[in-house]
């Protein structure tokens, strides 16, 4: 069974590289097409930016993405066809806030100024509007890509509103979706962004939003799953190095363990880390200037387990919001048995190479610090303290998602997805729905299948 | 003499990674210190981005880095002690503009309106009066650097001027240097940029600027007798692809003929080009996620060669400016014994990446119709046509230099040169002097040296 055994054996129809839940998925594609398929996962385990671990307590963590929303039907379908449960996030209770000097505990509407509640409405429609006019297929051939492209996102948020408030909620719910600040991300990119998953609102919020519904036993099911049928053409500890194409339909992927010959190649990491294998011949430029200027965000999702979700007797729900930093959000993550209770939060951006750097036992009294302001003293002494430090995560490169700065759309975006010859790529950057998320590796890993199955069969 | 002869042989005080004129100044800082070194370099030659070719026309021609200005000590003392002669850059004659929709042939000042002109002064003043407060060692630490590094120079600009004369001469003025938009850099960065160079006008001016002095025969020979000291110290076509840190003062290199070991190592390669060695243990995540947030700008350098400088009979010098596409700028490349007139010219950013795009045919066309408006129809059939597509130089992933895009300084920049036990960073673009030159490869490679030297002494 080894690779090495005949070179009859090493050579497949398809090579993937990477078993997120977008290699995985274009893996099932092409198996279902007949395809004889090898993925290669540099990790011991499945699932890339999806992770998830059983609790003593009860329940378990998710360590990375954990929701899914309404309009995200492939992951929801893959969801129910494997038989897994879903419940709601917990929202039920009040909510904290800590935001450009106005800390409140609330329930409903931001406790803002009437004032500031209206310049978050007008600048979420203004920021919809522009975002309605950028084709997700092509987000560089927008109206106005250039003028958007070439400025950041809090260039644009103080241009469009006086309001503080308003900028400082803003900034901290795109960091706690990009693990990047305003500061770094294009306009144009947060446009895309917030039209592939059909508005910002979308984005942020929980009911009827991308943060609704959980998967009771974690997302890493739906990743085991996908794996599950693949058999041994997973080779799991098998960090690709190098692609070379010798012609077209002739594309050996060189591994730890050896090399793999075979017609196509489906690369489903994000192009930062796509940009660290080597190529021969070397990416075209347009390719390989773009993993250049598409970093990963940093994110830090930390969680505190408790013995009960002791908030939620308090009428507190463990949602919050704050710039204070370094925790930017938290919510209630317990299991929906309540067989214990767990606070996750999220240090973010610029926050969250701060926080790396400091010795252990500083970040967790900073984050055990901030959630005690959000759900009281008990938050001081969990029974478990989890920290899922995606900064520090190689086969990851950062997290949650990769991002556009300015200019890069606009020059290199039509790199994204191209192929080149039989090297085809996925990853939820290249989705043009719901990028960044779940729903988003699917379509990519779907979308590469197809490219690549057209492909095997001369179309 | 291999250095899988014996372990003792694979051991070195110190390995340089990169044979650029950054690695190579390095490597001799460290050899005159009576250390053991080995320079691995991936190409065929030395230079990295300085890189020279005789012409059977007489002559050469420079298809990287090719000028020294005042101030640009290390260099232009190197250049002394090898008894290279130099000769200012050509600008007797009458210049070329064509920009914002102002043709004109001209010499002396540009031939805008005064208010344009008056414009561009006072937007290049309080350009360097920003600049000022950078320190030149920490630009994340300026006063303003998060206002700064959360905007783009378009950003600014825009706000600056309503001239559009003033904009598009600092557009392109900018991207000549950097093959990068102004709507890609973050303006902290570009701020950095001048204050390293000792202004915005030192940076574009060609006498009494960084355009103003070349070496006869070419900025190569710098690099060859650099290299010519180091004997067999140095390994041609030898691209290291991993660093192992097995402790203090341990460090094994990984390259395509075997390995070595050292007490440390200087990496005299790009930001984003050190990104994609592999690292034992991951780089820290400050540095990690720097190496996806520093990409190399984009750059053709294209270069006709003719009987005769003939321009400069018709009263021209062969200089232009120009936002019409795809070169931005033209220069007189002859050799001061006019054996032959070369006139060369740069095609940056966006415009580089759409004309590598191009058949060689289209774009020498385009690229000759471009000189011909410069220097008249005389240009359209040049002896010899040399491009030198840096796009496709996968040994410098782009050029002429990385830039720092919004965020990236204020979330990263002490990562730029901070070492990483014994992992030194050497190249231009850790310089603090002249960044992105010749002269910040010098001083970044003696420095990283120091650095080196200050630990192997145990210090």
């Amino acid at each position: 069974m080894s690779i090495q055994e005949s070179e009859d054996r090493a050579r497949v129809d398809a090579i993937v590289i990477g078993a997120g839940l977008s290699g995985l998925t274009a893996a099932r594609r092409c198996v279902d097409a007949g395809l004889s398929v090898v993925v290669l996962e540099a990790r011991s385990r499945v699932g890339g930016r999806v992770w998830s671990q059983p609790l003593e307590e009860g329940g378990w963590l998710d360590l990375g993405g954990q929701w899914i929303g309404p309009g995200q039907t492939r992951v929801a379908t893959l969801a129910e066809r494997l038989g897994l449960e879903t419940f709601p996030t917990h929202t039920a209770g009040e909510s904290r806030l800590d935001l450009a000097g106005h800390r409140a505990r609330f329930a409903g509407d931001l406790p803002l100024a009437p004032a500031d509640l209206a310049a978050i409405a007008e600048t979420m429609a203004a920021f919809d509007a522009m975002a309605g006019n950028i084709p997700p297929e092509a987000a560089h051939d927008a109206p106005r890509a250039h003028a958007w492209d070439g400025q950041t996102v809090e260039t644009w948020l103080r241009r469009q509103t006086r309001s503080e408030a308003a900028r400082a909620y803003l900034r901290v719910t795109i960091a706690s979706m990009i693990g990047a600040s305003t500061s770094e991300l294009s306009l144009l990119h947060m446009l895309f962004y917030a039209r592939a998953a059909g508005g910002l609102a979308a984005l942020i919020d929980i009911d009827g939003g991308a943060q609704q519904t959980r998967i009771v036993g974690g997302t890493q099911q739906l990743a085991a799953a996908l794996a599950d049928g693949l058999g041994d053409r997973l080779r799991l500890d098998t960090p690709a190095r190098a692609i070379e194409v010798r012609g077209p339909g002739d594309v050996t992927v060189h591994a730890a363990d050896g090399s793999r010959r075979a017609a196509g190649v489906v690369v489903a990491v994000p192009p930062a880390l796509a940009g660290r294998l080597a190529y021969d011949p070397p990416l075209p430029p347009a390719r390989d200037l773009l993993t250049q200027r598409y970093p990963m965000g940093a994110v830090i999702k930390v969680q505190a387990v408790y013995p009960t979700p002791f908030w939620r007797e308090a009428g507190l729900n463990g949602l919050s919001l704050s710039d204070r930093g370094p925790v930017v959000g938290t919510f209630d993550n317990s299991p929906p048995d309540e067989s214990c209770g767990v606070l996750m939060g999220f240090v973010e951006g610029h926050e969250a190479l701060r926080a790396t750097a400091w010795p252990a036992d500083r970040r967790r009294t900073a984050v055990l610090d901030a959630f005690a302001g959000v759900v009281g003293d008990g938050a001081a002494r969990p029974l478990r303290y989890v920290e899922a430090d995606w900064t520090r995560e190689r086969w990851s490169g950062g997290g949650p998602v990769g991002y556009a700065p300015p200019g890069t759309w606009t020059g290199y975006g039509a790199a994204v997805r191209a192929p080149v010859g039989p090297i085809h790529w996925a990853g939820t950057e290249t989705a043009t729905v719901w990028n960044g998320y779940m729903e988003g590796a699917l379509q990519a890993g779907e979308r590469a299948a197809d490219e690549l199955l057209a492909g095997a069969s001369g179309g």
